[in-house]
């Protein structure tokens, strides 16, 4: 339902913010009348922080991460190995993975997955320069961290069959198997099977 | 749990949205990276719009209401019954009167409800100016449309004693009842034997 405001501002306010994905005209609503409420700095430090974000963002050249600088923080430590180069599909993926702290190479944003359906081909992902950075000899394993979807598994062949030419580089795939805390009855059929066939010495979960 | 961002812009856009009420860092990052993905245009005018809002918005100088200008657009119709007027918490409220079409008065818009409890007393309201228009002489009928509270209804009985000095004015409060829609079962014994108490001729119920 459309609602009439008494006020231009508040209106064009609650247009932009009901653009935001998940945001109805009711939310923001709300949230454009909470912003009234409180001080005016914080309206304006909202405002400047995301008109900043947009503008001063930019992209590591080499991994292409968002990054405030022409490389980003992981590509320029000396502590990180740069010789494993883990693929993800976006920069949240990139998050995701810093966030377990187990992973402690450099990273390869494609940018999306290869969806024929959605008219997205190899040429629109960041797949070419990928290639590039395994061509230039710097790298010793590429780890395919996509989702396991129908787009996940065609781009990791993809990925896997441009890479053939260079049969030094090892190419893996994050495991697939029960996901820990899982009960096995509720496990579909074919991850238990996978799980099965690539099941693991009970020993070295002690490492863990 | 704290994300750590590649940006410091990234970060600062992520730590604003997520002030806002119902806004987790989750959501809020899944809102940044939504809007680095589309047109920087997008997000320059939902910046803009906030900063605008906050800074250009006033309050009518008669009802209180969000404004534009010095008197909002309601006080300012020639339209409208100018000696009707509808006490309501907040600009909400208006919207939601508003919405119905059932009303063609004007409003007083309180800011808020007497609380002792929250520390929100009758001076922190805009209730003096109300008793303004009042003593003004320019009011026949002074509606009570606040939340069936017990902040409201203390609000109600303050309002409905500093109107007492003005015996030509009607005070009157929305109907209390079953809702539309609902069912007696569910229904609670109070609204239910209110809405005995204040039963209205059936005939009535055609006009509507």
């Amino acid at each position: 339902m459309e609602q009439k405001f008494a006020s231009s501002l508040l209106e064009s306010a609650v247009t932009e913010l009901s653009r935001l994905p998940g945001i109805g005209r009711k939310t923001a609503l709300r949230l454009a009348l909470h912003l009234l409420r409180r001080e005016p700095r914080e309206a304006s430090a909202l405002g400047h922080a995301i008109i900043d974000m947009r503008e001063g963002i930019r992209y590591c050249s080499v991994c292409h991460n968002i990054s405030d600088d022409e490389v980003c923080p992981i590509c320029a430590s000396a502590a990180r190995d740069n010789r494993t180069v883990c693929v993800v599909e976006n920069v949240k993926d990139v998050m995701s993975i810093e966030n377990t702290g187990e992973y402690h190479g450099l990273y390869h944003v494609l940018g999306g997955l290869i969806s024929p359906v959605d008219g997205i081909g190899p040429d629109m992902l960041e797949i070419a320069s990928l290639v590039e950075r395994v061509a230039a000899g710097n790298v010793d394993e590429v780890i395919l961290a996509l989702s396991a979807t129908m787009e996940g598994d065609t781009t990791n062949f993809y990925i896997y069959r441009r890479l053939a030419d260079y049969p030094d580089v090892r190419v893996t795939q994050l495991a697939r198997g029960v996901s820990v805390g899982n009960e096995i009855e509720y496990t579909d059929e074919i991850t238990l099977g996978r799980s099965l066939l690539n099941r693991t010495p009970f020993a070295d979960s002690f490492a863990l």
